[in-house]
């Protein structure tokens, strides 16, 4: 990493992904479930069946901790390989997806004591000990009255910024949700959804890791079109939604569509009032990576397709294997629009970031 | 309709929906499939679990035959209300889904004799009354050695230009299919893939039609990754692929996603010897219907991103309810992309179609 002292101008990182062990949670949680985890072995079921990609399975080879622990597992190592090292203003954590409490099929009542666990590591070893990272609080969104209690126990922490949902194979707009994004509009938590394992191609998973991976998108716009149709954004109008870790370009298209199929069949949805296409612009945020290779004209051409420069936000997925650096990913964008997507969108969306602009140095 | 004799320029129609009803298959068909429909009034299962949309359910109110019969199902109505009035130069027909033998799960012989029934009525009734109609072969995809009897009967047909394949919930890239891709290929068929009804939100249905018919290309994008990752273009490097019906504004972030994609894990598919886009660009084309509502400078804007106006084709699905007529779909283009949209795109991907240009009167 020769990167350091490179970074001209604020960064906030939308994707960062500390890791616990199971060990680590044990002092959190009460019995049985601190029995089972210690006495079964039990651990979250997995979903992906591919084989490993490379030598550091989806994590960035070098990110493994010297002392043998897993990618994002030490703070302070994070704090060199990432923070220092790339020069971060802020950093949003969105968990390792293991556990992922709100993708548990079977138990509700263990997915919510690991969520209630993993707030209170990630605040003790993590929010507290970094004026840099912020949270996401993990919740059981399957039982939204447990995630309610927790949103009301942590929510109110000035380093959480937002609920996380993953994107499994559950619609988040349906309206047995909508507690949680009552109770997530009310702390000033932006809904933060980042993939989980969901198979997406038709409920199965397609044959390779690169199919899986190239329809990803897809994905979001289930959940997207599923808030948007349900009438969320009408019903918490101060809500936010991050979409993280599916690029941006798919949203132009995607706006278009839900515009013109909202234009001939609102009728069904009559409590939707405004065209898609503004609620993704004054709701939705998405993040860049992994960012697909463009050129500066064909990545203005996407924002202009947007009509808005201020639904891209940026993100590194570090320790993953796809990481974005945030001194290659992207085109030469010009100054205005660098520092909206660096810094400026995600300081927006998120309220307890702090609110100075960062002086840029160039 | 007040449409007639504005046209000015060749029209090649790539989605009319003739359509089929079960008294008419019955001499097609030899027993005991003909008394399965004939005493026990079999249907092929639904799958769309949304209520009617208006008045003519899926299809215009005024496409309906005015002896009462479904809309699509009279050749000289058609010619009157569709292939006159607008003045087309050819038509592609696709069927009407019902039954879609390849989208049957059931007893896969039913589905042989039906794929059979229905191509003989096709060409007796339609391609061999008709100019300017160009056939689609039906098969019984999900038993490929019968697919590839059934090309070998009719593919050498005139006026049969593709192999139909609907979008349901199979993933046809995978190698099992590829002896029909083999078939068509040796026929110079294209292989048309058309959405039937398939539960796009992780195998599911979400909530109301106006989030399934906005996410409808998420099955395409599934359908397209399958083709080109499983290796079926070097496998086959004379076969094209037409997506039809999901417009083609997903198509150039998906180009990107694919091209991204590949570089990064082209390992998982070493048979995979180009980059996607470069595949897309010279085997898949795309049709523009439902057609999104986009100026003239956003339409050029998805082209560019395309880096190729070869593959967007026009469509107007006749008879459906969302209809796209070639008089008002567009912007104005331009002469020469408009040429290639409305015809030529269209003439270079289906060898059988005649091969002239027609004159511009303009």
């Amino acid at each position: 990493m020769a990167e350091k002292k490179q970074q001209k101008r604020a960064i906030i990182d939308m994707d960062i992904h500390e890791r616990v062990t199971y060990d680590e949670l044990l002092p959190y949680l009460d019995n049985p479930w601190q029995r089972y985890i210690k006495d079964t072995n039990w651990v979250q079921e997995k979903h992906l069946p591919y084989p490993i990609l490379g030598a550091a399975g989806l994590d960035r080879a070098d990110a493994q901790v010297p002392d043998g622990r897993p990618a994002g597992n030490d703070l302070s190592f994070m704090q060199q390989q990432l923070l220092d090292d790339v020069g971060h203003e802020a950093g949003i954590l969105t968990g390792a997806g293991d556990p992922s409490p709100s993708s548990m099929n079977g138990w509700y009542e263990m997915a919510v004591a690991l969520a209630t666990a993993y707030n209170d590591w990630q605040i003790e070893n993590w929010l507290e000990k970094d004026d840099r990272l912020y949270g996401s609080v993990h919740i059981a969104a399957q039982d939204p009255a447990s995630a309610v209690r927790e949103i009301e126990r942590v929510g109110s922490h000035p380093k959480m910024v937002q609920v996380l949902l993953p994107i499994d194979d559950r619609p988040w707009g349906d309206p047995y949700y909508h507690p949680i994004f009552e109770a997530a509009e009310r702390h000033n938590l932006v809904i933060g959804m980042h993939h989980q394992e969901p198979p997406n191609y038709y409920g199965k998973f397609p044959r390779y890791f690169v199919e899986w991976h190239s329809v990803m998108p897809n994905t979001h716009m289930i959940q997207v079109s599923s808030m948007i149709f349900n009438g969320v954004f009408e019903k918490y109008p101060n809500l936010k939604l991050a979409m993280i870790e599916a690029g941006f370009t798919y949203i132009p298209a995607f706006m278009k569509k839900m515009d013109q199929q909202y234009k001939v069949l609102r009728h069904e949805v009559p409590w939707v009032k405004r065209m898609p296409s503004s609620i993704v612009k004054d709701h939705v945020r998405v993040t860049t990576q992994p960012v697909d290779e463009l050129t500066r004209d064909e990545f203005l051409k996407f924002i202009d397709l947007m009509d808005s420069d201020e639904i891209v936000c940026f993100s590194t997925d570090y320790p993953h294997w796809d990481y974005d650096s945030p001194f290659r990913a992207l085109p030469p964008l010009g100054e205005e629009l660098e520092q909206k997507i660096f810094a400026e969108n995600a300081r927006k969306l998120y309220p307890k970031l702090p609110a100075r602009e960062r002086k840029v140095t160039q």
